[in-house]
């Protein structure tokens, strides 16, 4: 059963699929997408429908989500942009814990998910 | 192959099944549980046998599991709780680590499970 | 389906074989690796090879990983024990974050990963 990576670097990959199963890189934010918590959760959110649509999958497909805040003051803001993205009636389980500090400083939050190719 | 969710809501499910696995949210303990992290980490293992049935599954056919505990000097109370529940005979992969703070201030346990249905 | 287990202890088993996707434990470095993170690092991916190969895997059939961190001051050592180590041509999703304890006080890293069998 073979192996699929999407933008794949001799680092990681931002996608990998296998058995019609999609493991994505945990997303930060774009660069230049500021300090506002909810934008960031923004710009996370629309990295994975980006990457999921290359790996023919998308978010009414998810499996499980795993949301990393570095300050669970931010859970609100968080959800909010979570609400406003997710599809409602095909919503992930999700865990959402901290990590006190992410791949560089200026992030917020940062999600890894599994899908399902369509 | 079609995806089936239980417990569902607009923001989370609490199960997702797809291709005969069972992927859980992070179970956090009942409401009333209290403060002491043997009696929250129990509680999070009930609320996980109770999903897993719903699910076609059970404590015998996990996977792996990601305990999150906001202090690891509750590494020991945890895992006495946890050794009273897992079968020990089909026990799964098992990752523990510190998420400072979960998503209510009285937590002290969240748990992530993956596991087969029956 | 069958469920297989290797290293499988009364608590939890250092891999769990589903469907042909294998499960790691959490790894941590040998005893008496001593404190370097990137000594540390290169002592969790070689307890990984190990763990894969009894699997009937191997690095290049990664999928994904997950990397605990205590502190993001090792993200570049961890980086250069990563990267001497991955299969650049074959690399897995990964998230990178941060667990300010783990299971030991003298562990700075510890890595979850999934990965297809052979």
């Amino acid at each position: 059963m073979s192996i699929q990576r999407i933008e794949s670097g001799p680092r990681m990959s931002q996608a990998v699929i296998h058995n019609r199963i999609v493991y994505l890189a945990g997303q930060v934010a774009d660069d230049g997408t500021g300090p506002d918590v909810a934008l960031q959760a923004a710009s996370v959110l629309k990295a994975i429908d980006t990457l999921l649509a290359l790996a023919l999958s998308d978010k009414s497909h998810l499996l499980s989500a795993t949301v990393y805040l570095t300050n669970m003051a931010d859970f609100g803001a968080m959800n909010s942009a979570w609400d406003a993205w997710v599809d409602p009636k095909a919503t992930p389980a999700r865990a959402t814990v901290v990590s006190t500090e992410l791949a560089g400083s200026e992030y917020k939050i940062e999600i890894s998910v599994i899908a399902a190719q369509r």
